[in-house]
């Protein structure tokens, strides 16, 4: 018969298992970043082919894909060792669910690379085309984070992903830079866009802020020299006031393109510690708990006397605990506060994980919202977001308050005619 | 190379595994209400044998002993089958731990027993004692709610755990009441838990009807008679206005005890028949959801035609979907299709599963704030419920709002001696 030391074991293990998952998940988390790292550089150098009609950037290009191709295989490879065959729990449908999206996505890349081999795709079909795959592809990493039962690996995923995401939006600014700038002319549109990209990447730097350890805050920090932020601000700036239809210098779109280039690299490097940062977390983690583990082993549950048993019924933080060796009183009183420690740490860390979630919540929020709006009003998820942003641009709101505004009015809006 | 199909597939294993996983967990706690009920009337026949000194329910509590010796068998039979030793996810860490507590627990019954049969402990006692044993159980049924992966499995468990924490508390009434009968005077403390008992009853009793299916509902309404109901306010009303320190007529105790008694074997009926109503959840869904497995494995992914693959970057919703039999167009589209049915089915259903803990967090709050109070002013766990007990009834506010103040003030609480 199982007695309470047995289950006191079987929690642990279970934690033990849980952060072994999440070790792997780290892994997987790394590999995919990596690519998303790729596939930016790929749809900016595309970008620039596609901008010179297909006579400049050919050869880097093709480089940048190879390499995608390598990474790609070793996401995949990742992809293969998750046992999906067991029905077992643990790697939860939703991350699945995920993946099985964005191996769709993999797949359809090399239709997507013909179509800018013979300039059959805009620059701006091109871009929309990786945005899409490079969001599959961030999804994943949101569910790596949202599914972490530890508080503080859940912690550094959340900065993870926000980084991660923040760095997208970075890329996208780079090409709706040099689009603009390849334009050779203003246009409002656009520059509000860009603009759009400069806030959510400075939302999601705030958050990865406040989640990461400080020392990669201060990594980031001092990655960015002031003399690059400076050239940063200045393109923005002459990107941003021209006034619609007024020329742009056609030849600075090189330099935009460096700049934001150098940026999102050294990006790479912040993401690169945090992904180390991550794994070292479930590293140590996993000693501690095999440790803890190892001392439950050495506990031996003694025929219990009648009166040891009954301290489960005496309150644990008024009475004194006298110790009576040989009795094995000291031993067996030992299992029941650890059972008891081993309640509150885990119920501490259930509160802290759902303060962390908690912060996850606003993209769900906004995802949901823009789910409504395509039901309710029959808009593709571009459309969809268009409005959302046009909305807080008018509005002069956050992404995350017209979101909360949508879902709030969901029950008035129109249904959808079928 | 595994495919989008591979894990589609998987996420719907994924699926299947956890609504196994919640079937054995329902199974549990079915087993868990059983045991709940029966200590119940086991501690309500102990404080008629110690009040009367040992003289009356000698037999009817010995046979009830025997009963719960019985069901507790089962419970631990139902422990013994959880797999623990392979370290699997699944059952997750907290629940093994509140399973671990709750074996103390039981371990200490025999003792418990002894004390009341040799007349050793007061009613008092005895009932904390059975007070907190049933407490542990409740947790592990807490824990099966707030685990739960499936956001109609969680409503059940959610109106089922909430009925059980209601009964119990009618159970409390019981027994305070037997007692305050038994000793022939009214008195102003004792009044005010009973009231705090009705009042908690009432609360639990509200969420149960939100979250049961309306026929479970009904049931309860239809169950209690409108003459028992009159006969149990008629003495909740002499127990609770006798002026402090008047007499009571203690030959009300028997009547009190059976009317008592009549209602919570009448909710035994309702607990069973949601209970029930769970494991047929359960069944319906893995029966659907195995059907749907079937379905997936009909489908093979063809190899994909360069235009197909491409369809990942169409978007879904605006898009005129045009069938082309024999090359597998139809096919290939479609599973893209599943795959994004089932991330927002997923989705939908976190968002619902969201909705529905909420409801349990206000528990969680309560034990954070107790917890807070115990470690800041070194109190007991019943002086401290005690405690915010007494400042919702000063202040009258709810339990809920007291906890909430209590969490407001932690930063200025003074800091536990060392």
């Amino acid at each position: 018969m199982k007695t309470g030391l047995n289950f006191l074991v079987a929690a642990k293990r279970c934690e033990i298992a849980e952060l072994r998952q999440l070790a792997l998940t780290s892994a997987l988390v790394n590999v995919t970043g990596r690519l998303v790292h790729g596939l930016q550089r790929e749809r900016g150098l595309s970008n620039l082919y596609l901008g010179s009609q297909g006579t400049l950037f050919t050869s880097m290009r093709a480089q940048q894909i190879q390499e995608c191709r390598q990474i790609e295989a070793e996401l995949r490879a990742c992809f293969d060792s998750l046992d999906t065959d067991t029905a077992r729990l643990g790697y939860g449908a939703r991350l699945f669910s995920r993946i099985a999206y964005v191996l769709h996505g993999l797949d359809a890349l090399a239709g997507l690379r013909e179509r800018v081999d013979s300039l059959n795709w805009s620059m701006r079909q091109s871009t929309e085309a990786y945005v899409r795959l490079i969001a599959g592809l961030l999804g994943v990493v949101f569910e790596a984070a949202d599914s972490a039962s530890d508080p503080e690996i859940s912690r550094l995923l959340v900065a993870l992903f926000n980084f991660m995401q923040g760095k997208e939006f970075a890329g996208q600014e780079r090409a709706a830079g040099s689009a603009l700038f390849a334009s050779g002319r203003a246009e409002v549109a656009e520059q509000q866009r860009l603009l759009h990209f400069i806030e959510s990447q400075e939302r999601c730097l705030q958050v990865f802020s406040e989640f990461a350890n400080p020392q990669v805050v201060d990594l980031w920090v001092n990655s960015q020299a002031s003399a690059m932020l400076a050239e940063l601000e200045r393109l923005r700036r002459v990107l941003c006031t021209a006034p619609d239809g007024t020329p742009l210098n056609a030849q600075l779109s090189q330099a935009w393109f460096d700049c934001c280039t150098r940026r999102i690299d050294r990006m790479k490097a912040v993401e690169d510690r945090l992904a180390l940062d991550l794994l070292r977390a479930c590293e140590d983690k996993i000693v501690a708990a095999t440790r803890e583990l190892d001392s439950f082993h050495a506990l031996h549950p003694q025929p219990t006397r009648d009166a040891d048993a009954l301290s489960f019924f005496r309150d644990a933080s008024t009475e004194v605990r006298p110790v009576a060796p040989g009795y094995g009183l000291q031993l067996d009183r030992s299992i029941l506060e650890l059972v008891q420690d081993q309640a509150r740490r885990l119920q501490t860390m259930g509160e802290e994980l759902d303060t962390v979630r908690a912060s996850l919540n606003e993209r769900k929020l906004i995802e949901r919202a823009k789910g409504l709006l395509m039901a309710h009003r029959q808009l593709s998820e571009e459309e969809a977001h268009k409005t959302m942003r046009q909305m807080a641009m008018n509005q002069n709101r956050r992404l995350i308050e017209v979101a909360e505004a949508v879902l709030a009015m969901a029950d008035v809006l129109p249904q959808r005619q079928t």
